[in-house]
């Protein structure tokens, strides 16, 4: 789409994340808390989820405005056995609790061989894949699931009945970037479909229904994303509900369909540390060994080359990490409004 | 269908437990072990899932006698972190080192919160959802995986590329059965589309292809199952061999690529003790409202009911425990052929 791409600035990572941590800073984060909501932004933009990335900015301030997210909250961990952690995110942005979170699940990991950190209460935690890597870089095996407001259609049941909860698993590798999966448990994520929307685009068929439960392929019409796999989709996402929400003491579908539908979100994050099981350079080898032998697969389905998860993603980061990364004129305008606003420098991108 | 109905015998759980324990008793394996076996594949049937039940009796023995499968082996369990356990199964029949790992991640879990354990080098380890259910009743929540032999295809690659590995959650309830969900990560299980076969019948779309690559409805052409959601399952199933194979030192998926096809499995078993986190009588609440809640949402797509993961396979254990479960001639026939050969007493069904 050379127009779009024309219309496009390109900002350097590292400007973005001043800017933004500026933003933040100057609406009453702490600095370092900014600087996470940030990186956690920012790294969504690198990766080519830019559903997740900066764009989402004036929903934080949003947040903030209503009250539903407090600036200056700083969760509260509580660890009750030496290998989980419950972090209370007391309203805290998401990144602020989920990085917390990250932090504990590698810590009784260390210490134990696995660990898990639930949150509770915390708003917009952003690309999830985010925290899995972070784990993955401490050569920790990671998995991650966020339970959020039911959007989704669960099988045999009409309108929105659970979350789109995603679920990343990030595995360290070697040679190769690190695997990993960062998936809605919906046939499309949301951020997709808006997306599609915003580009008078098609979705393809089996996505999602009208309010009335027909399916439709009218991204105007669609209102409900359909569960990947009908059944398998719509159970994960409850499962994950129950983990998610269930452990941290704050379950959202029952509160839900009882008519209380303030935005809130749950998590948890669990740390394996892989050198407890073997030594961690073995591990990526077979990692590395495992990727190269699906790589090295005859193709099919017109496929130009067979990827893994998080393939996609990693050249994105590479390409965007030189070249700055692409923001719409909408974007880049609402995001240095804001920081002329709040007397936030605003760097000069690339044209 | 009363004609397949009426040549089936009905046999009590009980009866079919102590002929399949005596079976493999006579066979080598030791008393209990012999009864692990029998309880996991009486548990199947008891569940409805047949393809995972008794009818894998003569697999088993025919494992014996090509000495991949060892009827007295007994796994080797480290435990190298306090939460953590590798169980090498030595070639012992998947029950007998998968019920180990699930009495060592509850212990893991008891202690620290969380425990995981790690299975080695095993085969057919039958229904993961039978050990993630043992978890739940002991107040955990808890996580299945397998890995095993690549029979499924990988999206964009042609061929069997990763196996259908099946994800299990087990959440404890209150008033409710325990919710369980136990999926393939293949459209359609294999031992699905085996019995859709055995039928006669034509498969759904979009759950096989030709060992061409073509899509097929005939089972007699359907070589590899497709995974579910394209690359959301084949990215489930390829980051499940890494953590199931990887963590056990045991990677299957390279060594399939190279030539090396000699049939293991790996898994692993994640149990968190709920208690740990907030009371185990608060958390089956949450679930049981949460079960309500969806269970409760007006039906579509012509279901006549909403159903949770489990609950279907919770009917038909109180059905076939009250009234027998249901064997088809053939597998009766075989069944009591080799129980006879080994002078193993056969008992009475009900016609």
């Amino acid at each position: 789409m050379p127009t779009e791409a024309a219309s496009k600035v390109r900002v350097g990572a590292e400007d973005l994340r001043a800017l933004v941590t500026g933003i933040f800073a100057a609406r009453g984060m702490r600095e370092p808390d900014a600087g996470a909501v940030a990186g956690a932004l920012v790294w969504a933009n690198l990766r080519g989820i830019d559903s997740h990335g900066v764009s989402r900015v004036p929903r934080y301030l949003e947040l903030f405005d209503k009250g539903e997210s407090v600036p200056g909250a700083q969760p509260a961990v509580e660890r009750p056995r030496a290998a989980i952690a419950i972090v209370d995110a007391h309203a805290a942005p998401g990144p602020v609790a989920m990085n917390r979170a990250v932090a504990e699940a590698i810590s009784g990991a260390r210490e134990c061989g696995v660990g898990w950190a639930s949150v509770r209460g915390t708003v917009h935690t952003g690309a999830i894949g985010y925290y899995t890597s972070q784990a993955a870089e401490a050569g920790m095996a990671a998995v991650g699931v966020v339970a959020g407001m039911p959007t989704m259609a669960y099988a045999g049941a009409h309108g929105a009945a659970v979350a789109t909860s995603p679920l990343s698993v990030a595995v360290p590798a070697g040679r190769h970037p690190a695997v990993l999966l960062d998936m809605a448990t919906a046939v499309m994520a949301l951020g997709r479909i808006a997306q599609l929307k915003a580009a008078g685009k098609e979705l393809p068929p089996g996505v999602a229904v009208t309010p009335e439960g027909d399916p439709t392929t009218d991204p105007a019409l669609a209102a409900v994303p359909l569960p990947v796999g009908g059944p398998k989709g719509a159970g994960m996402s409850l499962v994950f509900e129950m983990l998610a929400s269930g452990l941290a003491a704050n379950p959202i579908v029952p509160a839900y369909h009882s008519g209380d539908r303030r935005h809130r979100q749950n998590a948890f994050v669990l740390a394996v540390d892989v050198s407890a099981f073997l030594p961690l350079e073995e591990f990526t080898a077979a990692v590395d060994d495992t990727v190269d032998a699906i790589k090295a697969l005859p193709t099919a389905d017109g496929a130009a080359e067979v990827l893994v998860p998080g393939e996609r993603g990693h050249r994105s980061e590479l390409e965007r990490l030189a070249s700055g990364i692409p923001l719409g004129p909408k974007a880049w305008r609402e995001l240095t409004g804001t920081a002329s606003s709040l007397g936030v420098p605003v760097p000069d991108p690339a044209g």
